[in-house]
């Protein structure tokens, strides 16, 4: 037995999240069959991040357990062809027995996409969240310092969360813009369910200065997630990495990866110094 | 009667081209009922340039004629909550009578993405073209400067193309690469039917190195379809903008204001340098 490590991107609107249901139509359920014609086998997969309806993932580590023998490339050209568009593996290694892509993960990462214009854009539909009214960038970022560091996130937790504890360490939150286009990268030892599209409808909340920025504090004392903001949209959300101990040689993937991996549109940077 | 000439942005993935069929699921049809609804009069409308099924567009110029006396805003507005997702009104004008969106269109752009990579990826599928195999730029470039100027282009003419005669003069072209990205900017008086495509399936084969850049001036020469390269991939081409005479005051859009709308992925340049 091999324990093997994937890591996986995928472009979440055609599916119904990450985790494995009864009806099929998850990235786990159309990942297992692939992985199931390939080796010829039964397989089970453990991901790093569940990650739910519409949000997408540029680096999700998956790890099974395999009698498998292939060579590493042929993983990953051989899952390709079975997967369908949007779901691919972008490498696969082979880990020591004690790795687990969800216990061994210390920290991870994600990206929020988010566009303030008059009209929306059919163009970025699905993978950049949109909103009409101006947002205050100083407002949330100064929001955003709040919540950094070790708290009890319990305010911005979906009542579904199946977590022991609502105390997470952020690590940080970055909030930056060009143009129409803001930034938000989030990292943090692990994320309670909901917590980033919750989080991101208080700070879109403050950004429109229908709150100040102190209320981040408010709420997190409070604790109650009926007194903030709703759920904001999935679209924009992407996990971007995970990180693990050296160890385990897990490509490293930063938000940076994901913004690399998206960015066939640098070239617009180029563009506007005309 | 008022004539109004609209702008249109559409991914499309989701359509069957722009011209309206009997079976519907045209961005043609889905305006054209859009438009009805929202001034309770049918209406059809006349664009600038007939893209195919899965061809994108940011500014497409559209035109039509009604009696309907509405702002010039409330038609952006109204427009937009009566279309789907992906589909939307950027800009509405009012134009003279003898404003024609195709017929007084002097130039039209469009831009192709291109990605070449291991590996495709999910979250740029349907919006930037792949190729697995690696593409030298220069032979691309070279190649791209024999089509510049006025030619007979049959070479890369659809066998269905209705229109009366084959030569267009291509005003440039211009090739860019940033990592694993290129970006084909071709301008043209007009376009062919799957010109582009067309003429795309031939510079990836000489990126490729399968023929040499005087491979364009051959083909050319020969002005015979079935001599070329096949027509590439629908997903990564975008009718960028339009041109017409000035007094019609459209908004004008080259290329770059694709890019522009497409780059919150701009923030990737920051990161790089990091």
């Amino acid at each position: 037995m091999r324990r093997i490590a994937l890591g996986v991107c995928y472009e979440g609107t055609s599916w119904l999240g990450w985790q494995s249901q009864a009806g099929g139509n998850t990235v786990q359920d159309v990942l297992e069959q692939a992985l199931g014609r390939f080796t010829a086998q039964p397989v089970s997969t453990i991901c790093a991040g569940r990650t739910d309806t519409g949000v997408h993932a540029l680096n999700q580590v998956v790890h099974l357990d395999t009698t498998a023998e292939r060579s590493l490339e042929s993983w990953v050209r051989g899952l390709n062809a079975l997967l369908p568009d949007s779901v691919s593996v972008q490498w696969v290694n082979e880990v020591p027995d004690d790795f687990h892509a969800r216990f061994s993960a210390q920290g991870r990462h994600y990206v929020y996409l988010l566009r303030q214009h008059r009209v929306r854009s059919p163009l970025l539909q699905g993978r950049v969240a949109w909103v009409y009214r101006p947002l205050d960038l100083a407002q949330m970022q100064e929001a955003a310092q709040h919540l950094v560091g070790q708290h009890d996130f319990s305010a911005f937790r979906s009542s579904q969360c199946q977590a022991a504890s609502p105390v997470r360490t952020m690590t940080h939150i970055r909030i930056e813009q060009q143009g129409d286009f803001f930034l938000f990268r989030f990292s943090a030892n692990a994320f309670l369910h909901h917590m980033i599209r919750n989080l991101m409808g208080m700070l879109v909340y403050i950004g429109q200065g229908r709150q100040p920025p102190s209320w981040a504090l408010h709420l997190l004392a409070q604790r109650d997630r009926r007194l903030s903001a709703p759920t904001f949209d999935a679209s924009g959300l992407y996990l971007a990495g995970v990180d693990y101990p050296e160890q385990f040689g897990i490509p490293s993937s930063k938000p940076d990866d994901l913004l690399y991996e998206l960015s066939g549109l640098r070239f617009g940077e180029t563009a506007q110094k005309k």
